[in-house]
């Protein structure tokens, strides 16, 4: 398997905590996204990946499958042990609505380009911008954190004690609100679910900090 | 089933068409997101659904789904026929990223709390809003017309000629595009997805025009 990704992309850090959970080696080749205005952009990663962003995972040399979620769901069917999801649908569901949670109302309002609209379409200054990824990362935490410190399916982790699609979603999403310095300690659940992800072996070798591609 | 639900909400749309292609009958719960500063914020919704979104499906009274993509997945898993996903790994997923490109890429920047907060803390006039709107569709769009015309999977419909996921999430999002006077005929294939959808009593049935709610 070959896995397009750049270090800091929390989506490409999801897939690459999926990939370890289930202990599956790839070829890792590092899509810049910054560099020359970003390799992502250019006509050779296109043809990967028309959206033009990482991850991209080709499984079998011929299928490139984008969108971070979706690789995931297919690494869970074909690859389905260690399982990434519960048994039952309704814990499905609630696992699945968590990872959603991350991947559908926080992140993609913070996503590169969107941040590069905001400063050079819309005019926002950097104080602006800086309090825009802020707040959508603050408020979906404050949710989050209800949802999670609530549940009786809460445990070391986001589901139980073994890792779900839900970690796989937040403590990528805790590693950027760190680099923008966020006080993480106002959500103890989530602030102990990451400190516990991050002394597993799956999580720890998918971090930004690990991979080829760091700076 | 009780689903919470607003018309014109084109994830709860989402929800709407999955139900009706499953034939699955259910109480309709309308939540006003714009009346009295909407009815999503209060505090009896956000016992539902602690993030104050809409939609949220209630399937066994205790339990309640939020994140249309899990309610469809889990109503997939629940009520498999007739199915909302291809069999194959690949094709699954190939299904799932085009429905996560308008979940993930296109609706959340376009969200109305997104909006509001473009509008009231950043301070972008109205014309500036709308031409955000208009920027996170187009771009979207072209690149979904790229993959659709592109993919010999792509039938009537986005996979083949019968529903699945990724057409719950576009039909809407083509709704969303015609309210704002968007020219999608720069996108013939996924006009045309579109309008044999339209023809089929499911979607028909889902349109924000024939809920109870509608204005």
């Amino acid at each position: 398997m070959k896995l397009y990704s750049y270090f800091r992309s929390s989506a490409s850090y999801r897939v690459r905590i999926a990939l370890n959970v289930k202990n599956l080696s790839y070829d890792y080749v590092p899509v810049h996204l910054v560099r020359e205005g970003g390799e992502q952009l250019k006509p050779a990663y296109r043809q990967v990946n028309p959206d033009a962003i990482v991850p991209t995972l080709v499984d079998d040399d011929q299928h490139a499958i984008q969108q971070s979620l979706a690789i995931i769901e297919y690494l869970e069917e074909t690859h389905p042990e260690p399982p990434l999801l519960p048994k039952s649908p309704l814990d499905r569901a609630h696992v699945r609505s968590l990872a959603l949670q991350v991947a559908c109302e926080i992140h993609p309002v913070n996503n590169l380009r969107v941040l590069k609209y905001l400063k050079h379409t819309v005019g926002a200054d950097d104080a602006t911008k800086d309090a825009w990824y802020r707040h959508w990362i603050e408020s979906g935490f404050a949710t989050l954190e209800a949802r999670l410190a609530g549940d009786p399916r809460t445990g070391k982790l986001c589901y139980g004690d073994t890792p779900t699609i839900a970690d796989l979603c937040l403590v990528p999403q805790i590693y950027n609100a760190n680099r923008f310095k966020i006080d993480t300690t106002r959500y103890p659940t989530i602030q102990r679910i990451n400190d516990y992800a991050l002394t597993l072996d799956a999580f720890a070798r998918a971090e930004p900090g690990a991979q080829p591609d760091s700076e």
